[in-house]
């Protein structure tokens, strides 16, 4: 049980961290990579490949611009993918949005918000929870944390 | 092991049909409902309630304009929640999308294509055969079938 | 007669803020509240069974991104709700425009501009005024200063 | 109390009807203008100025395409003022949402989702009910009648 | 023979001052004011009413956001228009855009580039030099100035 | 004096067709011509040399897409150019609006609605009027007119 | 000397045609293909393999929605990639577009307009021209033929 | 064999070196020049005459806001025009891509990524090899390095 983390570009680490950290507070592990849809589509199939036998369950990919990375690995796998569309300097991310959700019939990426790496690492440990009571465990505590820090948010208004 | 199917007005019930048709492909059960976030959230937290108990695994939701119902869900469930944004008579679906998939820190909707429906039910079965072999096995045959099936229409082309 | 103002995060206080001011000067009570639509949607719910006690009129719902707080409120209660879509991050805010104006038939959200904590506060004044002259005769002179204050820029143009 | 219908043009009539129908289920009266903010500002003044003694309590006004029309009318009265925007042949009526809603700081118009004339009487009544105890039973009624109107619906799924 | 600068708000000084710059390179004569079509409307109609006695030929207004002023200046003038969408805070300017140039049958409005104000002085200098062989000559040398100022930039160039 | 009708193709004939007839209503003089900035550059450049003597006042230029006819005119000649953004079966005109109005510095195209042709020739007439006392009263009885023509709106009304 | 014109779905046929009756009215060779990057990435691998040996110059891409044909040939091949965003039933084919064009550093593709299969052709035919006499002069009479078909359009004016 | 980079301003400058240092690397040379195509048409047919002899074999035009330049320079060539939209302070660069892509039929400007000089020149170079053996050795080197370079970036991931 495992969550690949792909970036198109190292630039992306920042952004990919923040799902890193959210994996790691739930205890699941993850495989890290860059690779390059358009820059290295021999790593894609490589790592396509070699998912199975590394116990890769779910993959998240992170792109901006005209974003292709999710869309590929969706092509190739039968995995869960994940597209977190980055926002860089121009359109908004907007680019990205679209070039990562509007996927033709037959290959879905599960598409978040712009820049929405925590929600990512959030919906592929709801994925693994469906299998996994210790998970669905700690989801339930996060949503309930969620809740009493929302209340306590209250507690601190000034108005 | 079911796929919940969730509409925010019987006027969606066409492209619900959609993603129904593809579930019965794979003999994935499903429970289809009329359900609004904005008329009648009881019925929300009513099914969200019965969802453990009614052995549902994953919700998909389908909504148009501002479309709340899957972020709804997705608030109170700690299932995953996919967001099939419709298009309506303006704006080409583009209110659908944003109000779907632009999702606050914490609560993550699986958001596909405006109109996916077929894309969110083949995403529900990538899901659920991450721990069901027999799945696995017919999403194998889908993506040998859909490679077979471009394949073909090389030989339809009269150019 | 009070107003609430409900924001979806301690994040948004410095623009719900502006509401606040705005009530303040018009001798308006309000009660100011962080409810999450998607984090604790049992705190909308208990808010909105206590508004008739609390004499809440009027809301005002603050939210950005795929803003849902507004439109979840106003399908749980009979009272006019004023949206504000606050502009985050990415998109300009076009994300939360959109989830907050475009309400199916049934269910509708007064919505300001983007960012408009100001307008929001003044038209929940506009509404209460409606039965109440001493609110009319302050709206008459909020107007009348208005008007004179863009006379005296005039005094000032360089040009 | 009574609501204007203020429309642009005559062209307009068919959106205009949605809003006069659910007046009219809720007994509220309503006086119906065509006026236009650029070919006949002269007759926005006179009904301004009128109002006080013809008793309208809240304007809503439709208007497609650079939608002024809500916005002068805002200018000139202390009544709330609801916008409707009206889509016309090009840019799926996002040029009248962005023109009705996006008003200057001192004056709110309360717009409502693009053609979203049912809304924008409730809207009104909403307004109306804060001080008509008849009127706020209805909306009880008409929200009590939705959420029956969903659960109905279930029963006419074929899927 | 004079040209009204009109805006919304004192803050739009800073761009107008860019339109006074070019008229008064071209030695044409200017009146500039403050004058929100929302919150002083009846300073607008004073305003034309005097424009034939202050020999005021063309109007240029400044507006952003739901930019209403140069719609309504030109509803009740039959002198030209021109307006200067003003870019705040928000959406880039494209709601001003959309408020200045999208204006219904018989009431144009002459709009330029989002924060234009050179263009809409030299647009209005087009104008009267119709009728003025004077500033045509000023034109022309304008013309061949910036003609000029194209080929010498090609000495600096580094490359 | 004379305004000349520029279409990109002879496919926009019916929209320059309402331009036109607005021009004869106003007994303005037109020449009308089919002129391509990307097919024909020569017959932009002979046409604008021609213009002095062919007493051309005022250029109307009608284009879609990437619609660069009116500031290509606007770069050759010290003449108002009046530019009509053209939809076309993509993009609602957005393409032809945004290459119509944002010209550079030094090179103003007077840009009016979207398909706004009607607009165009009041355009031209109001500028030709600035010298004309003749076309000046026709456009005090044009504007005279719309208001009456708005007054009698209101006998149609059948709500 | 051939090119390539690639589509995704045997439904983009249409507009391939178009494409293909320009590269015959120059004598062009081509290959038609049906190649999913989604579906069928195999078959991208063995085309682009196959290229060199079936003297393939030139790649046309055809793709709609989340178009990522033309942008991963573009990654394999050293040869130039023309992509061509096909409109499909939402969003007008903004999605295709911004997938097409907005690619990242290193990897280009030569984008034309929404559903420009005869501009793609025609930029495939300049290419080729590069080094071929015999296309150049084809060329400059396409062109010719160009500009008097529009001097010939006059005649056709009935205004 | 010769690329032109022709800048619409001096200000581009910055964008253009991209392009150029890229050239460069390949050692194509380059012929860089401003020329406005609003603000002196003249050197833009000056220049084009010029071509053929000077050895220019591909334009690349560079263009922020109503991008013009590279539609016309296609228009008056036949050697194939690349555009690089240039993104302005408004509107995200949207205005300059959508000027300078939507290209009407018979005259294309192979359009690259707002900003995306350095993909201009790659594809200019794309073209060069079609004819030029060493060129094509160097593009697959180029392109090898970039595979390269993104295998060493997993070298560096922190997480």
């Amino acid at each position: 049980m495992k969550v690949a983390l792909i970036m198109g570009s190292i630039s992306d680490e920042e952004i990919v961290k923040k799902s890193a950290a959210v994996l790691k507070d739930f205890s699941v592990e993850y495989d890290c990579r860059v690779i390059s849809a358009h820059r290295s589509l021999n790593l894609v199939l490589d790592y396509v490949e070699s998912m199975e036998q590394n116990k890769i369950d779910i993959i998240i990919a992170f792109a901006g611009k005209a974003a292709h990375l999710a869309g590929v690995l969706a092509g190739l796998s039968i995995k869960p993918v994940i597209g977190v569309p980055v926002q860089s300097s121009c359109l908004d991310g907007m680019d990205a949005l679209l070039s990562t959700v509007q996927m033709p019939k037959g290959v879905p990426v599960a598409t978040v918000a712009i820049n929405g790496a925590e929600n990512a690492a959030i919906l592929a440990i709801e994925m693994l929870a469906l299998s996994n009571p210790d998970l669905k465990e700690k989801l339930r505590q996060y949503k309930e944390k969620m809740k009493q820090s929302v209340q306590e948010m209250n507690e601190r208004i000034s108005l």
